[in-house]
Parts: C-alpha cells; sequence; structure tokens
C-alpha cells in the first residue's frame, strides 16, 4: 500500500457493508475512492464499473476471480458493467500475432466472462479497435498527458512500438467511457500491479474535471507453483477449458504447505497460510467461512493431509469447471447482444462453433 | 533535393507527358517513385492520390495551388482521389482549442477543396478520428515503427502530446488506407518539407511488403511579404473569404523585384524572379507560357510598373475569389455523399448555413 500509495479498505467495510469473502479475507485490499463512490451510490446516484481483459489468451481461473467479484458487486449495486478488451495493447505489446488472433480470444474471453451471470442489460462489452469512438475520446484525452509522463511511469525505451506510448491514453479512453458517454462515475477492480494506469487517468480526469476513476485493489491469484498465475506457465495454471485428467495432473503438483511423509503432517501439522490448494479453497469453493476454518484447523493439527485436500480440489475445480463449460454454451446467444459495437461475424462463428464441437 | 534526398522530376517528365504549367515552372520539383507508379499506369492498372489537410483554418490560395494540381491528375489519370482531414493532427499539436473547431474547420475545407470541380464520384474525403477502421488500421502499422524512429525524424520533447508520438503512424494509415481497402498504389503530393511523412510510411511499407507510396513534391507558394504563405500570417495571405478590399489593401503591400520609384523601374528595369506578383501570375493565372513571357519582359525592360501588375492581380484575385464562392454554394449539396464516414449534422450544417448567409 505504501509503494503504490493506496488506501488500507479495511477501515471502511463496516460503513458500506461490504462483505463479500474476498474482501474479508483481504484478496481485495486497497482502494483509492472507493468510500467516496460509495458515497455517491448511497445518495442515490449510479455508478458504473469498467474491468477489462486483453485477450492474448484462454481465460484461467485468476481472472475469473475478478469477474465472480465484478457480478456480486453488480447484483448489489446494480451497476453498469462496461468491459473493455484491448486487443490493440496485446497487438502494440508483441502478445499476440495479429489482431484477428486478439478479436478471436476477444469474443472467446467475452463469452467465458459473460456466462458467469452478468446482466446482459447492463453488460457491456467492446472490443478497443472495433468501437468507433474510441480513438477521438483517446486524442481528446491526449492534451492533459505528457511524453515525460508516460516515460515515467511505464519506462519505454527506443525500441518500443509507438503504439505502446499511446496505449495509456486509449485505456484511459476505456476506463472514462462510462463518465465521458453517460456521466457515471467509475470504479475499477484491478490487480495492484495496474495501479499506475489507474493514477494516469485519474490525473487526466483531474485535469479535465471528469470524477477521477476509483480503485479496488486485489493481490494475484497464485497460481500451482506459488507464482502469481500467469497464462504463459500453463503447468501451474488452471484455464476454463482444462478436463479432469488435466486438472488431476496439474493439481497433484501443487505447492502445499504441508510434510513430504505423512508421518510429520501428523505429527506437525500443515502451514495453510503457504498451501496454494487452500488459497484456492479461500478465494473459491469455501465461501462459508466455518468451512474454511475447519479445513484450517484440521491442516494445522495435522488429520488432514496434504492428498485428501488435492482430490477435494480436483473435485471442485472439475465441477466448476463442467458446470462453466455449460453455463458458456447456453451464454452464446445472448453475447452479441452486449456488445457495443458490429461483431465480426466471421471470427464469432468460429467462437461459436468451438462450443458446440468440443465442450 | 540532396537533404532530403529524393529525385529531379525533369528527367521524366517527357516520358509520362506530364505537361503541367506548375510542373514546367517548377513548383512541382522533385518525386520518390513518380516513374514507378506512372509505369503500373500504363501497364494498365489504376492508382489513388492521397492529398490531406489539417483543418485549423480557412483554406488560403497556397492550398489550392495543390488540389488544383490533384484535380488535372484526377483527369489526366482517371484516378480516386482519398483527402484525409487530420482534425487529431491539429489537436494533439495544440492548434485548435477543441476536435469540434477542427471538426468544423473540417466540413469547411473540405467543401471549399471539392468545389474545385473535383469528381463527385472519385472523391472520397475522411476526417480522421471519425473513420471507424482508421485506428484499427494505425496499430496493424504500429508494429513496424519504432520510437526511436519517430524520434530521430520528428525530434519530440519531454512535453509532447503522446498522440503527436503516435500521430505519424496515424498519417501512415491515412495514405496507406487506398492500398489497405482496395490494393491500390498510391500517389502523395506533397511539399517538400512533409517528406519525413512519406519516408516513414514508405519504410512501413516496405516492411509490410506493401506498394510504398509515391509522392512528387512541390515548393511553398510565398506570401505577400516573401515568406511561406502561412494561415498564421493573415496580412500576406490570400483566404478563399476574402473581398476585394481586403484583397486590394494586402496586395498593395507586396514584396515586388521593381524600384521604389517609377523612373528608375522605367530605366533599369525590374526582377520577377523576386517578385511575389509575378509568382501569383506563374502559379496561378497565367497559365500560357506566352503570355508569362510577356510580363516577365515587359518587367525586365520596364515598361510595365508594379502598380500595373498589383492592379491586375487584384483583378485576377477578386474574380477567382468571386467564382470560388459561387462554385462553393453550388457544390454544398454534392458535399456529403463525397465523406466515407457519417457527418456530423450539427457541424456540417453551421458550414452550410455561413454560406446561404454570407457568400
Amino acid at each position: 500500500m505504501k509503494e503504490f500509495g493506496v488506501e488500507d479498505i479495511k477501515p471502511i467495510l463496516d460503513r458500506y457493508n461490504l462483505d463479500h469473502h474476498l474482501i474479508r479475507r483481504g484478496f481485495f485490499f486497497a482502494h483509492r475512492d472507493l468510500d467516496k463512490i460509495l458515497d455517491i451510490y448511497h445518495s442515490g446516484r449510479e455508478f458504473a464499473i469498467v474491468s477489462g481483459r486483453g485477450p492474448s489468451n484462454k481465460v484461467h481461473i485468476g481472472h475469473m476471480l475478478i469477474f465472480n467479484f465484478v457480478k456480486w458487486m453488480q447484483e448489489k449495486f446494480g451497476v453498469e458493467v462496461y468491459i473493455p478488451l484491448s486487443d490493440d495493447e496485446k497487438y502494440v505489446f508483441g502478445k499476440v500475432k495479429d489482431l484477428n488472433e486478439a478479436e478471436f480470444f476477444a469474443y472467446d474471453n467475452a463469452l467465458d466472462i459473460f456466462s458467469i451471470g452478468l446482466n446482459p442489460k447492463k453488460t457491456h462489452f467492446f472490443i478497443s479497435t472495433r468501437y468507433p469512438a474510441l480513438y477521438r475520446y483517446s486524442v481528446t484525452l491526449s492534451r492533459n498527458l505528457t511524453f515525460s509522463t508516460v516515460r515515467a511511469v511505464f519506462g519505454f525505451k527506443g525500441e518500443t512500438n509507438p503504439g505502446a506510448i499511446f496505449y495509456p491514453i486509449v485505456q484511459s479512453a476505456h476506463i472514462l467511457l462510462p463518465t465521458i458517454e453517460k456521466g457515471l462515475p467509475v470504479l475499477v477492480p484491478i490487480a495492484i500491479d495496474q495501479d499506475p494506469y489507474i493514477r494516469v487517468v485519474r490525473d487526466i480526469s483531474a485535469k479535465m474535471e471528469l470524477f477521477k476513476p476509483a480503485a479496488i485493489h486485489s493481490k494475484f491469484l497464485r497460481g500451482l507453483d506459488g507464482r502469481p498465475m500467469s497464462a504463459s506457465n500453463p503447468k501451474t495454471t488452471i484455464f476454463l477449458t482444462e478436463d479432469e485428467s488435466s486438472i488431476r495432473k496439474k493439481v497433484w503438483n501443487a505447492l502445499t504447505g504441508g510434510w513430504k511423509r505423512a508421518k510429520d503432517q501428523r505429527k506437525y501439522g500443515g502451514k495453510p497460510e503457504l498451501c496454494v490448494v487452500f488459497e484456492w479453497f479461500s478465494t473459491y469453493f469455501l465461501k462459508s467461512d466455518d468451512d474454511l476454518k475447519k479445513v484450517e484447523m484440521e491442516c494445522r493439527n495435522g488429520e488432514k493431509l496434504c492428498g485428501q485436500c488435492k482430490e477435494e480440489l480436483i473435485d471442485y475445480l472439475t465441477d466448476y469447471i463442467r458446470e462453466h463449460k455449460r453455463k458458456r454454451r447456453e451464454s452464446i446467444k445472448e453475447l452479441r447482444g452486449t456488445f457495443m459495437h458490429e461483431v465480426n461475424e466471421e471470427i464469432m462463428s468460429k467462437v461459436e462453433g468451438m462450443d458446440d464441437e468440443s465442450r
């Protein structure tokens, strides 16, 4: 919190009745102006959530954690949710071979996100290079930022694509879109490492006398090896496309807080605070504090062995993903209506076809 | 030509029968690959001309010179003409207060340009922030250029708007639009100081294996004080909105090649090579070489005094602008159809209303 200059979330939880397990358990731990935007809400005005996705790969369970939280916020506060899909970002930073590849993942990822049960009337997807007014908004904002600031915040080199220097402005336009188009103040749920983008958009907003977007900051969900989950480490990541055998193989390699020998575990007990399996219980599968406490105790006192926890996690994940695939198939029809621009039929039907065949 | 590394135009004139007074008289004096694009034309394939306008002010006669030449090319070669109106450029470089101001000048300037008699079926205007696919094209091109190159060519500072660093790519997308959308090779008529933009777009094209845009380079038309004509020096510039009394006032202050006293002029003769009035005869009003030669001789041998030439120029300009205003009014109806995107009704009708009232 000190490094990024953000506020602790704990002091404001009771005031706003923010009772979600991801907040209680410290996954969302910091904020900027969350109190301000909730005061606005409680004074009877609406706000919007902007929660983006960089479409360069399949969605994994780490991404879904944020969107599940967004869904909860949407239900609790009735907010409009805007989901920018930044094909341009992934292209200018060299993460996809072309914009069509990013567009394929955009529709694919949107389907995963939408299918968690977001309200189709209050959820708005757009692909960065496909939304006609976005470049105009970006140009409008650009005058309130200098190259020095962009360089200081993001640190560019000579070989940088000039599109990457412009991109922080485009991302600011993503975030300010509900403010520009509807006059809605914005809240952004975001992983803490992305806070520099929030600082940039808040600077721009202040200069333009627009509401400075509020943010709620999360930690990273850890991958199975204990490092932050990332699609570029597929062995330690659970994608929403996994089948049971691959889940099983991956989970059995998970980092835990237990002993190698069952004997030691029974004698000394494990350390759930180190264990990725326990973290996934805590963030995903055990929403009741009593259930979670029980697992924690059984681990610490040596009653429960890592193998048992892993088998439980495999079951949870398998059920979760089976259910997700079903919901994904059912969401296809409504997805198009949630896009703020015409969809590319060729690419969209490829995404749809994929679900028909293999899921 | 050495400084910019461009080719002399003279050696290729006869081969392609390029008989236009602005070429004969050295106003268009250099090129890149003009021979290549004309070879393509003579082999039976089409090409396109891209000739942009930065809409931050009224159009003056210096701008029109280029567009008159474009019209001649359109008639001679039957080419499609694309006219990007770079509202974004004028905004990111701080030349307009907002994008709406630039959009007003975009429609206003487009009307001036179109009314010279461009073919409505083969002329395509677009405003940079209004053409939906333009940002996508720009992002696609961006990967073929580095920040180092942009900095080396255009020399940015810390306080630069990051939009200005991205703009060379957007301008490349303007120029390559007919190639991207229609597969047409492109020719750009351009003032010599704009050649760095051509170098950038040619570099990008080479990397993407697209046809490298050809260019034909002009000098500047001089303003009445002998410096390059510029809208920011209104006293020495003739806008297309001038009336006779303001033309008279400005032209009487023109730099000439004559003597202060009529006596000296009659004795020693004048120097037409220094004279702005003569330059405007040469570029605009005396297309017959015999007529021009006659004025030159009468000046050199002291027969004709500067006052006479100025009075003639006032008459030419007054007639030209009166005629232009008439054609402008007549062109209003057809203008909308030449835009490649929806026009902003509010701003367009302001431009139209202006002509109804005051011209």
